[in-house]
């Protein structure tokens, strides 16, 4: 007679109901290789916020990175945490913010039924946070930039997102709340996990590179007791104590995993991420019975923003027609072209708005000296593009855009010859896309299986979940903001003080 | 110590990797309270299939139904089996079709990284398949339909989906792939059904209604042992010897389900399934360590064909632009509105192209004397729809339309007052949607972890796993094909047969 093995009672009083995978039994002689209460594997800023809240809940922490260099994707851009509702930052600079402002643009300036429950607490919370990332040794320099991107004058405050496009403008007062630190260029990231990670060690967390989660290890009660990891010297079991956190990242990297999860995602150029960016975590929770929503969903960003000279061209679709303001912030355009557009986009530029032609974001598809010619020369409809920025140009003159409304500021006529049109199709573009989908969570990090049942001993954040951050992507700093905060909440419930 | 459960080797040599959830150990005294060879649940059209193939390759069959009443979705519909290639009944007709040109259709005219390897084993079988329904009692009719939509007249070749549109139309010869029972209106499912449990009666499978799955059993060794099971006499434990054959459907009707994991589809109006589409065997598979790609994807069907008139009227997005072909098959309009235009569309008609207003699919949501007044009734851009109906209507006037290609008998020059505009947008028109994510499968049906392994005993099929049909949905009978063609493979492959 087979031997059941349940997981969980399912409904009370239906008695024992079994479930997910296991087998076979492992008996192994030699018990368990290193040991510690909370295991946390992948030392980006997730796995670095969770290690230093379990550690200071009084847990022992080991935190195991996959490559030989901590810091995770983090680690390779600016660094930017997206903060508002009033943060020290803000304060102190005269910005007026408030969380319900805050909390508006996030739920209401994106797509359908985002995650409304994190993001109301991370809106109520963000000054707190950013407090605490300050306290944790992360600098800030007093100062607001009004310009497009993150500061290139060492200004730590600025506008990251859509805030100020529209319609985003019209659901909420727009407030600058990309929070970077105080640096030049994209360092802010570096910066950012320099100081998370002097945190760790000197809360003696346990931290080791080179190691690589594999596969989870359950106990015979259903909890994640550990974890099967590769190392230089071989295979090691890790027991967690009180919990595994997974931040392992997203899957950008991992190709197959984006053509099988996000087909239109796969499209895109340019995989930004770091190279840890495998998908492991996701598929050692999936593997052990956790949901994963919305794996299709992903940042996707066209950098159009590059020259303000050419956004006063027409960004066209394969019909010849303009679908979105070419002042928009990267992430939204990036988004509408790969998932609305299916990847096809070109920008159409008047002689003084062309850009150069060595620049290297864009190659040039097209050259003609009349609209007609580059509509040919692309394949376009006929008589679509000439009729789109005929339209176009009645309305640019009086400085209006009423199908999308650009700002002023871009707003002329697109005329005089020659005509450039610029390949910004998401196969031909510089066009970095990183992946948001990941395992389910609850509040606290706690990994949710298909019944939405928290998964004993599991937590995850950052990229390795489904966070707050859901597709378009609204800002920079929102997935860096997620990773730090929700890290924070999974290693304090992962060491059992939440 | 703790004891480990490892589950199979990940890599060779690396020794005992545990994964997936478990426990706790369920020692049940009593053991199985039913078994079989091969327990199937969900008695639609992937079910009763497998539920054949089962018995037929010699296996005892246990076919289980959640519903009072077998027949599932499947039941409800036209019934609908998208087949070619040289079908009997295509070759009876006279019709030209072959494998390439059906699978050049399939492979591109949807969405990107469509799975290929089930379309081509799908095309190359289709004729056999065609043949095997048949010979299981499924009766049709020698008479060829040239008209849109499932044949009024009992015809029981039709063309069923997008073969004629552009650009689907340039990829492959359209041939009419379309084969239904031929029977009047939408009783073919019905018919379907009947003849496959006749079939299921006939070869002794032991067909039992009312009984819930609810989670799957796992043995020791990590096999899929059985099943847990609702029934009206408690919970009871079904033992399978050779395999579970999932076959519950989709998930439309369970609404938290379709929000969590398609955010899009959830805006459409009216779930399409049976009353059982509420994803449990998705989440009982998953909850074993299923992957499940594509939860995002769905059918979404805007009726716009309902009218013939009315067609030659503008379909316009929340730009006042067209986005499609307004006589596109009815999936691809569906899909373009509920992916791509965020859920927000208008039919636009002159006085000759108006709908009854008391006609059941759409909503009249502006009347005006002029295109302006209608523009401004829907709030859209000052003069994008004036531009929209003169550019449309300057080639209309010469049956041409270069932008999307409408077919000539719909095109003419939209004018003479009044006009009005209907609302078809996803909320507020008849907008029927089902879900096309599952879990994971091989050619055989057999389910496939994160890690793309196979889980021993654990088989899906129909809606209730990711099959051959992605979005957007291509034509009627794909899904119903796929259940019925899978369905088989999956009864076979649990039977030990494959």
């Amino acid at each position: 007679m087979a031997e059941h093995i349940g997981r969980r009672q399912l409904l009370a009083g239906m008695g024992a109901l079994a479930a997910a995978a296991s087998a076979p039994v492992m008996a192994r002689a030699q018990g368990w290789d290193l040991a510690a209460d909370v295991v946390v594997l992948g030392a980006g800023a997730a796995g670095c916020c969770a290690a230093i809240e379990a550690a200071q809940s009084g847990a022992s922490v080991l935190l195991l990175e996959h490559l030989a260099q901590a810091g995770g994707a983090s680690g390779l851009g600016p660094g930017v945490i997206y903060a508002g509702g009033g943060t020290a930052l803000q304060r102190a600079l005269g910005v007026a913010d408030d969380t319900d402002a805050m909390f508006a643009f996030l739920s209401r300036a994106g797509g359908p039924n985002p995650p409304l429950d994190k993001l109301r607490l991370y809106c109520e919370e963000s000054p707190a946070h950013f407090d605490w990332l300050v306290a944790q040794g992360v600098t800030y320099r007093e100062a607001l930039s009004e310009a497009r991107g993150t500061p290139a004058d060492s200004a730590s405050l600025f506008f990251s997102g859509a805030e100020r496009d529209w319609p985003a403008r019209d659901f909420a007062a727009p407030a600058p709340r990309g929070h970077v630190p105080g640096l030049s260029g994209t360092t802010g990231g570096a910066a950012l996990m320099r100081a998370l990670l002097r945190r760790v060690a000197e809360l003696g967390v346990d931290l080791r590179t080179s190691m690589r989660g594999e596969r989870l290890v359950m106990l015979s009660d259903g909890r994640v007791g550990g974890v099967a990891v590769s190392a230089a010297s071989g295979l090691l079991h890790v027991q967690a104590r009180r919990g595994v956190v997974l931040s392992c990242g997203g899957f950008i990297q991992e190709r197959a995993m984006v053509r099988r999860y996000a087909p239109r995602l796969h499209e895109c150029a340019t995989p930004w991420g770091g190279a840890g960016d495998l998908g492991m975590g996701i598929n050692m929770a999936v593997a052990a019975g956790a949901a994963a929503p919305r794996m299709d969903e992903g940042a996707a960003m066209s950098r159009l923003d590059a020259s303000g000279a050419a956004l006063a061209g027409l960004l066209v679709n394969a019909a010849g027609q303009r679908f979105i303001a070419e002042d928009s912030w990267e992430g939204l355009i990036g988004h509408a072209i790969t998932y609305e557009q299916r990847g096809r986009a070109w920008l159409v530029t008047d002689q003084a708005g062309a850009l150069p032609e060595t620049q290297q974001d864009f190659e040039l598809a097209a050259r003609s000296n009349t609209i007609g010619g580059i509509e040919e020369a692309l394949g376009l409809p006929r008589g679509a593009l000439q009729q789109s920025v005929a339209y176009y140009n009645r309305y640019a003159g009086r400085g209006e855009d009423p199908q999308f409304r650009k700002s002023r500021a871009f707003l002329r006529p697109v005329q005089g010859p020659p005509y450039s049109a610029w390949a910004v199709s998401g196969e031909r573009a510089f066009f970095p896309a990183f992946t948001l989908g990941g395992v389910a969570t609850g509040l606290s990090g706690e990994v949710l299986d298909a019944y939405g049942e928290a998964m004993p001993g599991l937590y995850a954040a950052g990229r390795n979940a489904s966070g707050m951050v859901s597709a378009p992507l609204l800002a920079s700093g929102l997935s860096l903001g997620d990773a730090t905060f929700f890290g924070r909440r999974a290693g304090r419930a992962a060491a059992g003080a939440a």
